[in-house]
């Protein structure tokens, strides 16, 4: 297959012009996003829906959040990934198999038909993840573009994708929130640098490889203009396209910041062999073979016990 | 004499109350603050003043900023101060002795004039230096009171001393800015740890002892209801109480925050001998000899040429 999007190149970094739609086939008229919702994205490469779950919602998630945390305390699967130089769990992945709330809620209705109309197709999950960032010691994470990644160690041939963000906790601007420049997934900004093989344990921690150049992101940040900062009460969600250059700053803070990570992946963009000469990343961080069209589901997030029987 | 506030201690760390007034001995007709800022500052323990110095002097001052780097671009003074890990200067101190330009802005009488204000006295340097936290990389700094340090490693006896930022780079709530638990100087947190010798070498890069524990800030934060972030453009000044709680996050931004930083104390509280069983540490942190009251000088900062050859 062609590579639309060459990166771990030697040699001088380019910023290559995005060569996917960024709103695929859809109008207003599919929904549910109206017309400025999708203006938005379109422009600035995410979407913060504030207050999306109620604080009900909320709750039944914290629980549901803490509960699989202590579920894999002590647990030595490779999906749960600690903090570097430390025991606490950082992430835990693929919780849309290895838990059966967190399954339940990768096919919420109202998340998954977002997901379909910024795709405009179905959609599968390619990862997900819970994260916790504590207070006092929470690590930033330097600017990356995911699609980079995915594209580059996992194969996804086109940026057609879109990470959907649950945030679980008070984000403020001073605890770590998601930092994004806004327009930059209309560019993609190659890395320097080749792949070593099983990048993907270290990478899960601290990225070190697929990082982009401090000129690529000044031109980017002159480019947007500025900053966002996703900072909003539990409960609010975060979309944002797949190639959008962010990060985040430490956590001094005593406040943590925790939240769920589903990556909606379209149907009609699955994994091809990776373009970096790598032997394909584990299951849990790239889905390969699990990749059965979600079906929406309607249910009620407040009755848990209901929901967990039906 | 009495060690009003006993640190460094062994076992498990207890909060004081403060001993020392907020404001020393002076009203609103002492003049320039005015009573609605005394009041803020008393209650929060910090001013922030946006705007302070006009653009025209922000250009004065980071060009005289600049310069004073590229001066110490190569020195081995142990007043430069480098980044961990790196060559890149994080800080030059004593710069209100070591260069004229700096010399002269510390008796600046719009600001000298707020310090007098505040302490109720004349007043005098007890440190300063200029900041250059980079973009990129700039590494955060951990919660800590700057009087637990200076009473407990150089003998400062009494709260009465005030820090003033000016800062030279806008301060977006996503570059590092400083953050600020507003009451908390109110309470004097005891720290855990006996304090080995040479530590300020240590401690200027990155601190691990005189920092407080993780309960003691949930306290002042609960006390507090908040953390306020130093937030504003470029040429706007901070004044914070020697013993506020603050610290900042790393700084992924390509902006960097540079500032110029005075320490001022009343000249009625001169440094003793350390309260920390060490040695004292050197004078480029920690003014013993130099303690002439200032004069504060009336002078125009726009006219560079003018000012420097007065």
């Amino acid at each position: 297959m062609k590579d639309l999007y060459s990166s771990r190149i030697k040699g001088m970094p380019s910023i290559l012009e995005r060569k996917d739609p960024i709103i695929h086939n859809s109008t207003a008229e599919d929904g549910p996003l109206q017309q400025k919702e999708l203006d938005f994205y379109e422009k600035n490469g995410y979407l913060f829906k504030q207050n999306f779950f109620s604080k009900e919602e909320v709750k039944v998630l914290q629980q549901e959040l803490k509960r699989n945390m202590n579920d894999n305390q002590s647990s030595d699967e490779p999906y749960v990934v600690r903090e570097t130089g430390g025991d606490e769990i950082r992430s835990v992945f693929d919780v849309h198999n290895n838990d059966e709330f967190f399954h339940n809620l990768s096919s919420y209705e109202r998340i998954v038909e977002i997901a379909q109309h910024l795709l405009g197709s179905q959609v599968y999950i390619n990862q997900s993840r819970i994260n916790f960032k504590p207070g006092f010691k929470g690590k930033g994470f330097y600017w990356h573009s995911d699609f980079e990644t995915w594209h580059m160690e996992d194969g996804m041939p086109n940026m057609r994708a879109v990470s959907c963000s649950i945030i679980l906790t008070d984000n403020y601007s001073y605890n770590g929130p998601l930092l994004l420049i806004p327009g930059s997934h209309r560019y993609f900004v190659q890395c320097v640098g080749e792949t070593p093989e099983n990048h993907f344990e270290q990478s899960l921690k601290m990225q070190n490889i697929g990082v982009p150049d401090h000129d690529s992101i000044n031109w980017l940040l002159e480019k947007g203009g500025r900053i966002d900062s996703a900072t909003g009460p539990a409960g609010s969600v975060l979309f944002f396209e797949s190639n959008t250059m962010h990060g985040s700053n430490s956590n001094i803070s005593p406040l943590p910041r925790s939240n769920v990570f589903f990556v909606f992946n379209s149907i009609e963009n699955k994994l091809v062999e990776p373009f970096a000469d790598v032997s394909a990343r584990p299951e849990f961080v790239a889905n390969r073979t699990n990749i059965k069209p979600i079906e929406p589901k309607h249910f009620n997030l407040n009755r848990r016990k209901v929901y967990l029987h039906q």
